[in-house]
């Protein structure tokens, strides 16, 4: 039994506010339940030093956590003078899912950097930052075409993300905090619309896994990541008819 | 004319959502118009070292902006690896001002931490922190009273804070970006219930400002700390009614 | 009773020694009694990225304090890595106040840093950091207007700086580290010739203050500036007859 | 056909040489191909603060690349003043991996590092850091228990990484640096004797990959980490005999 | 020909002003021409955790160079975040040199801060600040011990020191700026009462240097000492005479 | 007696295995008995911005210790975020020595940065990195003048350097960890092929020294100096034979 009561199956509520702040070319408020992350896209006209003279754009990941979006107050990280390990480690996941279903070429010499700043966490933080970090893109991107309308467009699909995990012997799909804190495994895919698999991460907390049981969470998430591309889709949509 | 058609005493919209995350002790979500700015309250059983063994508590400010609240996107104070001289300039004001209505001594041996975290701006975001703070504070000390039925009640009174400011010669009330940003002078004012003065900071941004100046500025600075006051109450009240 | 015996409105022995170190196009050694502040002003023919053809200079502030300046020692700022946000508060106030009397049109492509660094500290140290960056300034700007007979003084008065505050119910005017140190209210005024405020930084360190004290402040701080106006132009004066 | 000719099953030499530096309690130079990495094992009697008094020990990582050690000299992190996310990103992988095969309550009150610095990089220095790892631990705890005859062996297992990919189209085993910077996916296998997973880490860098592809990588692992183990084996062999 | 016009074996003019300020147990300005530092020590009833239970005292020194005291303005290496490695260099060197003419068990377990800020630079501010260094240290000691009566000096001599170098091809002493920035080689000799070596650092800046003009140099030293050691005396003399 | 046995002036065994990396341009592997140091040499068509269109190139030289090359493990300079004065002063001679044996006009607009690594420490580390980076940067500058075969050798000579000391009376050559430690004098000596003093670093860690005891370890120095540049020739010898 799930401390939730949810099946092994069953995700958490998914709720994707679009355009929730103001300032930025895109963004989203994104909710996994009690995980609630602000995504925002911000569109530069420029790009990094390594990439200038090569025609294409940049698409980067930056990660927060407000101090008290946890059970207990951790350090702010701008207080600390650097960011953690894991900080670091979500950054690059959020940047590298992203690129994945981005044409940098069709881009043009322009930077989005996706800003996932977790306001409230109950686990599956970096997963559901990068599902609402494709929405804040997707929104920025059409503004960006509204304005270039000769431009193609640069989004090559959706991506999406979540956790699945060992729980209590089990494999259960979108793990929360009380289930991920003493999940025996703990794995992370991000998909791309179509099933493809953009990234894995799976570690085994206590037990190692076997083949089958990576086949069992892939399935989950699989099916996960379908339900997450419909919320996606319908967020898009909702800031179309407002 | 002000930018935005108001009258020169005229505020604009405040909303304070209490309870806004659910980790924190105590937390809000408060709106000045455009500019919103989360608050939570965390209550810790320690003390910083140098208080030790002097029976009382410490109540202390952090502030942070995230990098896409304003206009254009701002680095990621975490990533830089230091807070810019504003960001600790805020953080010590949030501090002292809060700490103005609390009898450290009847808080005992705990910390409080109010983090202020910018999620979107348009002028006056130390203000509105302070004004948030204090609701989550109150909540905080209330959660903590009931836990403590003995405890007396170290809140000694309100405290909120208004920016003002002679635009285009005129002094008007509750500066937003527009107006901040071209302002001849700008004043912050920290007030308790009753109307007296915690702090005041007043810069002239083109021109000096003379005596004259200064009181009509304060003037309209207790008029609105009054609405900033009831705007207080009433969402301490829907925290309770809930 | 003051703890110096001073009368409420007695202000310390105002000493400046212009042309104190040799390399700096200006500087002075400011004493308010037993503070004393090596301020320097350094010229260089570059300006800041931000400014660039705009066809304006720059004025800022730097501010230290040596370890022993302060009756226990402190620690280095540099060895720490990090300036601390008192140093950074100063700093910024330093910078803003010199600016207000300076035309950076008139200064043109250039920029004048001003370093302020406290020998020793006894209460007051960035208010007479404010008055004798001035000096420096003055001096600095002298030598370059003598090498540049055709530029037009970008220096437009003058500006000078001091602390007042309420001692056991008292206002008084100049505060040392004694009655700093317990004072109800401290409030630093920065002001110009002829009375005009750039800068007030008022706080409340126990009892909140009401409208009467501020303008009780005021006036002792505008006679207090009157002084250090003096003082100033005894200086600069001196310097010319060397 | 791979730029190295190799079959695509086919591993570089593995090269285990135990014993490398002295001062070390477990040390040994481990060679993929011309992919070589130091690792030693450092044994303190002390934890980490936020383990004590629960009876257990800690197994940590840290990685370092030397500057040279690259095509083209990289900047020295220490110089920089800070370390990179990949390395944290390693590092953290690191300790997994080791703490996957160590039980904590037989180590007792002590903590061992396992420091992996790169002398030469060609790909794969992660991986090679960790199977190296492991036999560094061994030796470190063989002569903790040689001299602590009363002790039971903590480690449990063998663990050994691997990174395999596809490399234009096709599966292969034990990416060196000329295949890992162009392959259209890159897998991070952490595996224990007997064949159970710790750690997957996929990443597509063109192509997603589908569930079939995973498969054979994880078969090409498979086959890959029982190699080391037995070159894991024969080098703490030698160590024994010296 | 020297560019000040000295005799090669003439020293500048020799100042010190006891008590420059007046927080620390010990201070003075030490003026070598146009070098002024102001040392001061501070005593701490407290000692560095490596040297606790060990019944001895520590003695260290800190360096700084105000940022216009040199001809064009540096950086200030608090506002950079980092001492650099020259300032790291010099501190070392004045704790070690100190720490020669101190027995560290008769100090008991205090620890002296000596903190040499140098306010004007015109070469050879290293050994000034040594030589300053020693004066500071004296007074503070000199006040312990009255302070203390029972206790024993646990200065065991006097410390100073100068730098000769080679300059045109002729050895010379006590260089200043226009000969050190120019110098072939350029040594660093410190020096006990009775002509004792505690540290010698030459360099050759252009050609290497032989035993003869070693030795050359090492006599220019010793006489030198002997003139730093005489003004030592004196300034210890005139601060007791106050 | 010393602790190795050795006789005064005998040195440990010199070892230098050419080409112990293969992507720097030049590199070794330098032993003095049990202190290993990696060193290589690193060419860059750049320079660094304070040289630009001064027709000449730079050497420069950096200089780290694996945390366990020691007989316990120090911590990360890199996780630390800052390298030591040590190190920094380590770097700084490396370098001085370095450019005393090159003509920076004829090596042209290009930066050779040694990078001295200690894999393994026991005394004499720097002087080691010193003796070792002569090695890399002659087999450096080798293969840049078969690629430019009009170019002239910008190495002027041999450059080594040694520790020589005082233990327990007696002048010894090549100290060694345990002496080291313990000994009464120590100086370090870099010296030019025909017995050039680059430079000299000597300290008295307990009684100072004398002239007659420089000398007699300036002796030691230039005997050791001599079998390190035998050494030299015979490394670079066999790297051209392979």
């Amino acid at each position: 039994m799930r401390p939730s009561g949810r099946a092994p199956d069953e995700m958490r509520a998914i709720e994707i506010i679009p355009g929730f702040t103001r300032h930025a070319e895109g963004s989203c408020l994104i909710k996994f339940g009690e995980t609630h992350v602000l995504c925002t896209a911000s569109l530069e006209e420029r790009i990094p030093p390594w990439l200038r003279g090569k025609g294409q754009g940049w698409v980067t990941g930056e990660y927060g956590m407000l101090p008290r979006a946890t059970h207990t107050r951790g350090n702010r990280e701008a207080a600390r003078g650097k960011q953690s390990g894991r900080t670091q480690e979500i950054q690059r996941l959020i940047g590298r899912s992203l690129r994945a279903v981005v044409d940098l070429g069709k881009l043009g010499e322009r930077q989005i950097t996706l800003d996932c700043d977790v306001l409230q966490a109950d686990g599956g933080t970096r997963t559901a930052a990068i599902s609402g970090a494709w929405v804040a893109l997707r929104l920025a991107v059409d503004k960006l075409m509204r304005e270039n309308p000769a431009m193609q467009d640069p989004i090559t699909g959706q991506v999406g993300a979540i956790s699945c995990g060992v729980y209590q012997g089990t494999a259960v799909c979108d793990l929360d905090y009380a289930e991920d804190s003493t999940a025996d495994t703990d794995a992370n895919f991000v998909m791309v619309g179509g099933g493809g698999i953009v990234e894995i991460q799976g570690t085994a907390e206590k037990e190692p896994f076997d083949e089958e049981m990576l086949l069992r969470l892939l399935r989950l998430a699989r099916m996960g990541c379908d339900r997450i591309f419909a919320a996606q889709v319908k967020a898009v949509r909702e800031a179309g008819e407002r």
